[in-house]
């Protein structure tokens, strides 16, 4: 198929064509990214954007059942809706998170969602690479809501917020001293926190989580983005599909107030030129990710280390090898 | 001077040696850089430590006051205390935070205390290798005690977590929502909450502002470094000189902790580590600062930051340019 009538059919909303494209995209042959770059050069003047929802959240708050509802909710509303993970140790464990879409059943047979598990690629610059490019074929291809999935392994929240028009942290109940497990910084990231789960004999403690959380947050410094009232905690029950009304009405207010104040189109573009920068930077520090570089690099640091010689020196030495190569 | 004496005079304490390698350091002359790094190649030989604490605290909290106060706890413990600052925004506004040494009018003249106003750098790297220097000169001239205090500008929190054994945020009471002052992430970093000022009648309010960080701390996942109940939230007085005390004693607990542990050592070689890689990462990243690479770089960023240029490709025009020069 020509990359022509590829980015026709892809424009026409045929999922086929979309999973053909993200496939391409996914593919570090060279000739392939040749053809991935020229497909979505031609797919930005389409200029379609769709609601970026990055989603973060532990193992075990009930991430693919709230993806379920909420996607069936959206879909419900008549709005496409797309499903994308981050997953940089999928290489690792050999699967992916949303391989099994037996766990999104009644999602993953909806004509108006499409779900695409997480690649096996080792390497974060490659998963966030791969996961723009994938979530703007979804945009061209006419999706309204792009949900970006991430499993908190390392710095994938990060790339998820920086692809993301909104971030969303999910969260379960817990009583007092349960309650550590959010990641150091993700809170701080959250557009929205959605305590999970708030249905049964859970919905006590999801109260109090979800007060708690309301708490930290209000001990966190407004942000310039923000109207006043977010970032908010919020209660949900995905398995009862309770709270998704408010949570996505809440969701549009910001975007509409960020859209009215231009800080959706500044934080797409400033979004865009971090990419690029990113990118620069990736390339250029790439030069250390041979394998002679990295033995000389470890075998410095492990000197530096025991104290046998400066860092600054260290560094010298070190660059000094790279540029003779 | 020869550097053998100066190292000479250093080890024997000599404050005016310190003062003069400290200039020496901050220095970008090459020759100069050539005899730092001779001269801290001779001092790293004396194997002496000090406590290394950072201190950060937006402007209004009473830093100068509590290093005062704290700094003449700790000379009155027999201990020698040097006080350094890391402030990346001192080049802007031409002076420097510690400047005004008449702030710290007692400590200035106790001869067991040194005090080192920030110079003016603009460069966060440059402030970084001067300050992780300045401090193992005032390591081998045998202080017990150095105190970094950050202004909270930018990444400087991170350097000065990446330089210190301890990491102490410093804040006023504050009723409810006056408290969003925190900046995202400087939380996570401390191993010490000081809630200064709890004084007088805003002891109530430093009260309730002590237990809002307590219960927020505890919201935070554990850190392997950390023995229970740290990271905590103290209330002290700088004023009254309450609380120091105890604030010592939760510094010194923590530290033992560490050093039976192994904790100490590891952090120390892992921070050497750590800046081996940076200086390594920040000389090649070097090669984007130049005044054509940054004209060059802006220009890209605009017309992908107008979406008429994907990220990738932007990317692979400025590094070809680039190999060219």
């Amino acid at each position: 198929m020509t990359t022509d009538t590829l980015s026709d059919r892809i424009l026409n909303g045929e999922r086929r064509a979309l999973a053909r494209a993200i496939t391409l995209v996914e593919s570090q042959r060279a000739d392939h990214r040749a053809e991935a770059a020229e497909l979505l050069d031609q797919l930005r003047k389409s200029g379609r954007q769709a609601i970026r929802i990055g989603l973060s959240g532990t193992p075990g708050v009930g991430k693919s059942t709230f993806i379920e509802s909420f996607g069936m909710f959206l879909t419900g509303q008549g709005l496409r809706v797309a499903v994308l993970a981050v997953d940089p140790s999928s290489a690792r464990s050999g699967g992916s998170i949303l391989g099994d879409k037996t766990r999104m059943d009644r999602l993953s047979r909806d004509p108006n969602a499409f779900i695409r598990p997480s690649p096996s690629q080792a390497h974060l610059g490659g998963v966030a690479r791969r996961t723009r490019e994938a979530v703007s074929l979804c945009e061209a291809a006419g999706f309204d809501v792009v949900l970006i999935e991430t499993v908190g392994v390392g710095q994938s929240e990060t790339v998820v917020a920086e692809i993301s028009d909104l971030f969303l942290l999910l969260l379960a109940p817990a009583g007092g001293d349960e309650l550590q497990g959010v990641k150091r910084g993700i809170m701080e990231m959250a557009d929205l926190i959605l305590v999970n789960k708030a249905d049964g004999d859970l919905r006590p403690a999801a109260t109090r989580t979800c007060a708690d959380y309301s708490g930290a947050l209000r001990l966190l410094r407004k942000r310039q983005q923000d109207p006043d009232g977010y970032p908010r905690a919020l209660m949900v029950s995905a398995l009862e599909e309770a709270g998704l009304t408010k949570a996505w009405e809440d969701m549009t207010s910001l975007v509409n107030w960020r859209r009215e104040n231009g800080f959706w189109d500044r934080r797409r573009a400033d979004q865009a030129r971090y990419w690029f920068e990113q990118e620069v930077r990736h390339a250029l520090l790439s030069r250390l990710e041979t394998a002679k570089a990295r033995s000389h690099m470890h075998q410095l640091g492990d000197e530096v280390a025991q104290g046998r010689l400066a860092p600054g020196i260290a560094a010298e030495t070190l660059l000094a090898a790279l540029g003779q190569d």
